[in-house]
């Protein structure tokens, strides 16, 4: 199989079955919540799942490597991003499963229509951009910040995509919780289980993970928290569970 | 000064510049979550508070105890637990500053005005009711459960309540906390701090502490965890803070 890397790209070994993945050596490379937003999901066999805003397209490799999921699509807006995506897909030979569409969060029901994923995971642009001018030509400043989708087009895409029951997925900074409990309810995903991530016991959270259910019954479950080092300063014993092996060296 | 005390009560010491509460040797008593709720409070001198559902008058005692507040009244819609709160506030000589007022939070705002308060601290029931028959003439069941008012009576009160920028303090359990964000933005306080209480590290929380600001602009800050005890099982270094001395007995 023949595998084009540019010169300003680099493969990095995702030490999980022989997973790699396809990196700008200067741009946005993935980190621990794409990871942790692919492990948090709950996949049965056969689900059909989307990745909004898929990047490098690491969730979805992700969870194809984890799951049983019939098909995952990656939908990235960036045509040079897609493209890499693509490349990594193709390089884990996943091209049966996982497919990485070249388009836009905000056009996503007329791509796939509406109620057509049992799971919607997405890992999204963090940022709010409020009045700064940003350039939106720029692949890392699109990928961290609310340039070319807002947190309300990511949950509301997902609102009409999920079937009924259907789980919603996501990674985010705590600073947005107001505004992620707002829209989701606004769009019918009701909360269902919140986990906050803390880099260690007593540091505040800087990342939380939640699930919700598309017209779900309102209940919210509070996970224990995750901490990535432990009051030692070494991973904790559930990163290293996830990662697979000690120090893994991703991120 | 004479302070009746009948025979189903106890006074307990509060551990804190003299402060006593009297409590029923059976029923309802405060709980470490009212002592965090006043503690969260940030009462600038001069202030007009109000707590609503105020039960024994732990919070505006310790308020009125540890702040320069202007006035703090007391609201509790149950007679036999806003006269023993009276009673309390005799005994400890802060008729000045403290009223206790018997009546029910849904008719705050004929009793007491819009936009009279600078601070409205509440540590409502928590159990929602359901569809469950409960006995409404049971003071504990009361104190516990949404029977007289729900969340969103004691919300929409606070809003109501609250001058243009004026704080909501609120203890709660983290499994409301979609209702919660969704309420206090419906009724125009803006959810600004917010901090989980977890018996210790690794444990899942079982409080939040959410401070809110009536037309705040929308921006969340995520505070570090409070836990209750350390990884040793003993009181955290916090609590032996709020609670003044080490082993204060305070439940």
């Amino acid at each position: 199989m023949d595998i084009i890397i540019q010169e300003n790209e680099r493969i990095d070994d995702l030490q999980y079955k022989g997973l790699r993945l396809i990196q700008k050596k200067k741009g946005f490379c993935f980190g621990v919540d794409a990871v942790l937003a692919a492990n948090f999901a709950d996949i049965k066999e056969g689900a059909a799942v989307i990745d909004l805003g898929t990047g490098t397209g690491i969730i979805p490799i992700l969870i194809a490597g984890k799951t049983r999921a019939k098909s995952v699509i990656g939908l990235e807006i960036q045509e040079e991003m897609a493209l890499m995506a693509k490349r990594s897909i193709h390089m884990n030979n996943l091209e049966d499963r996982v497919s990485i569409v070249w388009g836009d969060i905000k056009k996503s029901v007329e791509l796939f229509g509406k109620t057509s994923f049992d799971v919607v995971v997405t890992n999204p642009p963090y940022m709010n951009c409020g009045g700064g001018l940003l350039n939106a030509s720029d692949t890392l400043m699109v990928s961290r910040h609310e340039i070319l989708c807002t947190l309300e087009d990511v949950i509301s895409a997902a609102g009409s995509l999920l079937v009924p029951g259907g789980q919603f997925v996501m990674v985010h900074r705590p600073d947005r919780l107001a505004d992620i409990i707002w829209l989701m309810r606004k769009y019918s995903v009701e909360p269902k289980y919140m986990r906050f991530v803390h880099p260690s016991p007593y540091k505040k959270a800087n990342l939380v993970l939640i699930k919700g259910a598309r017209q779900g019954k309102p209940q919210l479950k509070m996970l224990e928290p995750l901490y990535i080092y432990d009051e030692k300063g070494e991973f904790s014993k559930e990163i290293n569970e996830i990662y697979c092996r000690k120090e893994a060296g991703i991120e």
